[in-house]
């Protein structure tokens, strides 16, 4: 156990040093002119300062957790002694902390990164395309390396302290269902933090938009909307905050599951199909980080998203490589009833993870690229009005849903089949392909995130350029960027959801396993979730309910929260003479302090819903319905996030198109109606949609930390 | 037996009696002025000339399917003899036939009833309030006794004839589940005629209001618009031929389903556990035809809602009453481990399915109406522009399918477990008392229907006042029952909703002892569907897929089909010189035939991916798989659909509000947004929602019929 273990160590420290040097990197660029960097002090000191009451609040949200963690592991464990039943609490208990300090440090990091990588992509975009390009990729590569380091670091650490190096069998098959707290207290930190910035971000963009340009007729990002500063902040808060405890959670979570599925298979593979998923996942940061500096453009005229998207497959490639080697040392053993592991079929299913996370790359990229058919479609129905635009929109975000379900289904089938293949007359053989496929899929992780929070540094350095009042060619360079950055925001965001809709499958099978191991049947039985059952069919009929209304609420907080928005800068035109004219500067300060007060009040009751929503059926219908609310909230919850973040993207950029000159132009009637659109889009994909990805893996592990008090 | 019979077909000789003397009244009225008459007709021409071809394609697709439901049933059943798997085929093939004829059958009717009742309403309502809604009501009540009456008698028939008078224990069993053809015929056509008329009503309506309002500047109801004919023959083949054909299939679909979980109890009840439907769904007609009668306003400034809902309220209590007896007298016997049935917990789940009935009146009524806080918020949102409208009736949508969820819930839980205690011991007792619930739910259906096609008689005779330029006083009073006719069919919606919920839980139930039949295990064993295999899973991640993929279809073939109408309408101001002046007449027909073939083209697509999906993934996945697919398409598709009807209901009415001189009257900013709200609500309130109540019931009666198939 000790080489894999200096493994994953060693690749903790290799990440570690990375960071170390694209900080370094990033942090001695030029930071451009006072102008730009008076703008990017108030964007740093409007993040920071949502940032430090976010946690205050989710803070005192934990604790409650923690206690209720605590008593229901306590109290709700009736079979064991009490000791036992102290153990479990504490460990669990340490765990959630430990999860959820994490998350927030992921996120953390992620933000303060972004909002010093900006102001320096901003000012490099002098230098060429190429240049600018670097230091927002290398900027967010930081973020990627921190979260699925500190992930890693956290699940290694906790199984070696919870007596997973004690080559003890007994511990080492207990000690992954200990770590479940850390997937807990990961998406319980995630789920607020994408929610409040979720919230946060749309409600500073809508609000600027509708009193800047509408009521006030300034362009968008001008320095005299005394929200514009809001906006700019809200990308950070959302985008890389938001996204980064949400991949943290991600890689957390399905790791935890990963290990809890393994233990099933211990005759088998032993310590080492519990270990697998740490070691994959270690290897995946390697790949990662080959992949992040292979990225490049050679001139100002070369298209960056195809420069990224080739840093992509580069590190699929290697990982296709690294994880075959990895099945064939970690997949062995010698099989009950004679014959060996038939390690070829595993790997199969990691190369259909991989294949899944292409394959959605691919699907996203279809339905809100610029140049395919269902985004001209909106840009064509908003010639007709915005009725017509909505209700394309519509229908493109709801058709977007297809395809991605039946890949995920095929691959969780073949990942199913080939599994059982390669251990053939294991019971539950087939879960643990899933398994592997869910690691596969997660291998190219960092490099996705890397992609995901270039995006806000972008967005801001475009917003930087702009208020600066930079030179035409500079903007040229960052808006191309902007417009990149666009795209790998959608992209990301279809790979979460994928990576979710595999990772909850894994994280139902772990909690089945826990329920076995509480009602005291061997893992190699069965638990059936019979959705024939009144109580079952309820749980899943209620779990799909709870998307919708936690949409609903969603959706509806970004627009009360923009409310405070427009009546603050309403206001401070009242009050501040001169703001209109330049000679005054509107106070940006006042105005993200309203919104971060409206968006951490807004963000409490839909997250409250979603935590008690399965733990009141857990407790009143039993174990089966929980698992039956699970399901349902998973397929549900999927696709729903599938119709908002495409739904989403494609209107932003079917509104792009017309801006690009088509239909009209900009201020044509079909602009004004894609407008409406993107209005409508904006909470959409940036609050709703990347909150149910957090939402369906909190169910999960949700569910697994208060099974024991499942009636 | 015989006395029930004789009961059953009293009902049906005495609905027809009414049925007769009905249409004897409205006749007999005063058809209004030559330009009533001529408006009148063109609508009459129109409606017949659509369903005559609808009815068309229809039939060739009955062809079809009756080709494969033979086919299916012949090679399916491998494990009997060649002569049991002739027999079977046959009559499951006639009762498809019956079933789909009937359903059209019902249209049919419904239709007739309205464009002939509608000119009687405008006429009448010189007399007055109450004139004009007895009118409107007497027409829609033909509608809701012939399909009921009709349903009845089909399925009744169908018993005896397939031998459940035999008197001959194997036959009786035997017979329920013949007859699962004709549910599956009824839903066929169903599908078709919603999908069908639900296209051609708001592709007519968004078309005309498209051109003529917002291009040529014309008010709506114009008579210079070319299709402002095809608009008003839209209300009566989508919401008359449309829902007729849905209500009958869900009263045809849940009897059946209801007689053969009868026959699970067989040993308990004897053939009047089987009966039991028939005879509650019988007695539920004259509970309707008092209700009926009762209904009346005292003059002019009564509210026609408050008489309409009293009627409904006085229909339900009768119910409450018969039921008790009917229960009493059929659903009793002796347990063979001794004692005797509790029927008081029997009549519980009728009590339980009644109360939903009216749980879900009044919940619909509080989202849609325009005196409560979802609609007002909606109109509230509509200052701030468009896209803040879209926003708030997206939420409110998604908020307005929480508690219907709940409440299902809670129904199915009393009604299962009520009949657990009717029936200790008794292995699948609890799924009779779902099916209890859902007779009672259903016993108002012909109460419901009549007040539903009031609503497009109504909307008609408003139009046809406006359109022959009536004198004030007369509008008002159709102004005032066409508000009325808005709510009753929003109302009418939620409980269609409602019964579907309920009733695929009934249907899904049968098509487990149809696989258990199959299989040739005993009834009172129990065939698990679960959810946590993997191909279960994929079945109903499928599932709810399909759902989205559908509603995605029907929404955007009304933008499709309202191209046509544009293009038409255009080429008609520029071929037909002085229509604008009044001077010419524009082509009416001409319009109607573009909007006709549109509508029917693009019903195609989605009818196939529904009639598909389920008999694929059964064919590949098998038995089970279907069986998720079926729960969570049901799930699904019930959420879908409320989110869908109370959107779009709360958008049309936030509208109304604004045009009573709210937020700024008429033409203001916030009605132009309005606008916009319910131009997106328009095909979810009347295509994809209403459609999505058939889907429900299509995949399950489509699944019973195919079952022989699936791998």
């Amino acid at each position: 156990m000790v080489p894999y273990f200096i493994l994953i160590y060693s690749v903790i420290i290799i990440s570690l040093m990375v960071i170390v040097y694209l900080v370094k990197y990033t942090f001695a660029q030029d930071k451009g002119t006072t102008e730009m960097q008076e703008i990017s002090t108030y964007i740093k000191e409007g993040a920071m300062a949502f940032i430090k009451r976010q946690y205050k609040t989710i803070f005192m949200l934990s604790i409650l957790a923690l206690f209720l963690i605590i008593l229901s592991n306590y109290f709700g464990n009736t079979s064991k002694d009490s000791s036992t039943a102290i153990s479990i609490s504490f460990h669990t208990g340490i765990a959630f902390i430990t999860g959820a300090f994490c998350s927030a440090l992921s996120g953390y990091i992620g933000m303060y990164m972004a909002v010093n990588s900006n102001i320096r992509a901003a000012a490099g975009a002098k230098k060429g395309l190429n240049n600018a390009l670097q230091i927002a990729l290398k900027g967010g590569a930081v973020t990627g390396l921190a979260v699925t380091a500190l992930s890693l670091l956290g699940v290694a650490t906790l199984f070696l302290l919870y007596g997973g190096g004690s080559g003890n069998d007994t511990l080492i098959k207990e000690s992954p269902s200990l770590l479940v707290g850390f997937g807990f207290g990961a998406s319980f930190v995630a789920l607020f933090a994408q929610l409040g910035g979720g919230i946060y971000t749309k409600a500073a963009d809508v609000g600027a938009d509708l009193v800047g340009k509408v009521e006030a007729g300034i362009p968008e990002d001008d320095p005299r909307n005394p929200a514009v500063i809001a906006d700019l902040v809200g990308d950070n808060v959302g985008d890389c905050a938001g996204r980064g405890a949400d991949l943290f959670e991600s890689t957390a979570a399905e790791n935890v599951g990963a290990m809890v599925l393994g233990v099933a298979l211990y005759p088998i593979f032993g310590w080492k199909g519990i270990l697998f998923p740490l070691v994959a996942r270690a290897l995946g940061i390697v790949a990662s980080i080959v992949g992040i500096f292979t990225v490049k453009v050679k001139d100002n005229n070369d298209d960056p998203m195809k420069a990224l998207k080739s840093g992509f497959v580069v590190t699929s490639i290697i990982n296709l490589i690294i994880l075959y080697f990895v099945v064939n040392n970690m997949l062995t053993g010698a099989l009950p009833n004679g014959g060996s592991v038939n390690s070829i079929y595993l790997y199969g299913c990691a190369v259909a993870g991989i294949l899944l996370s292409y394959v959605f790359v691919i699907i996203t990229d279809y339905y809100t690229s610029i140049t395919r058919k269902p985004v001209k479609e909106i840009a064509n129905a908003s010639e007709t009005g915005a009725g017509t635009n909505i209700i394309t929109g519509l229908s493109v975000g709801m058709e977007s849903t297809a395809l991605p379900v039946v890949c995920i289904s095929i691959c969780i089938f073949a990942a199913y089949k080939l599994s059982e293949l390669a251990l053939p007359n294991i019971a539950n053989a087939g879960l643990y392909g899933t398994a592997i496929a869910t690691m596969g899929m997660l291998s190219t992780c960092t490099y996705i995130l890397a992609m995901d929070t270039f995006g806000p540094i972008t967005d801001n350095a475009g917003g930087i350029t702009e208020m600066s009042g930079a030179p035409e060619e500079i903007r040229n360079v960052t808006d191309r960027l902007d417009a990149c950055g666009n795209t790998t925001k959608a992209l990301t965001k279809g790979y979460a959801v994928g990576s979710a809709a595999l990772a909850t499958f894994l994280l139902f099978s772990a909690y089945l396993d826990e329920v076995k191991r509480i009602l005291g049947k061997p893992l190699d039985s069965w638990f059936s979730v019979d959705i024939g059952k009144p109580e079952v069919f309820i749980g899943g009929f209620i779990g799909a309910m709870i998307v919708f209304l936690f949409s609903s609420t969603a959706i509806s907080a970004v627009g009360r929260a923009a409310k405070y928005v427009i009546l603050e800068v309403r206001q401070q035109f009242k009050e501040i003479p001169g703001i209109m004219e330049g000679t005054a500067k509107p106070d940006y300060a006042r105005c993200v302090d309203i919104v971060t007060k409206g968006a951490l009040k807004e963000m409490i009751l839909p997250g409250i819903i979603v935590i008690c929503a399965p733990v009141v059926v857990g407790m009143l219908l039993g174990k089966e319905s929980a698992a039956g609310f699970l399901m349902i909230t998973t397929i549900t919850g999927v696709i729903m996030a599938l119709f908002l973040n495409n739904g989403g993207g494609a209107w932003d950029n079917a509104k792009k198109l017309i801006e690009l000159g088509e239909h009209g132009g900009k201020n044509s009637e079909a602009h004004k109606a894609s407008v409406v659109g993107d209005t409508v889009g904006d909470p959409f994909k940036d609050t709703a949609g990347p909150s149910l990805h957090v939402l369906i893996k909190l169910v999960s592990t949700l569910t697994l930390v208060f099974v024991a008090l499942f009636s």
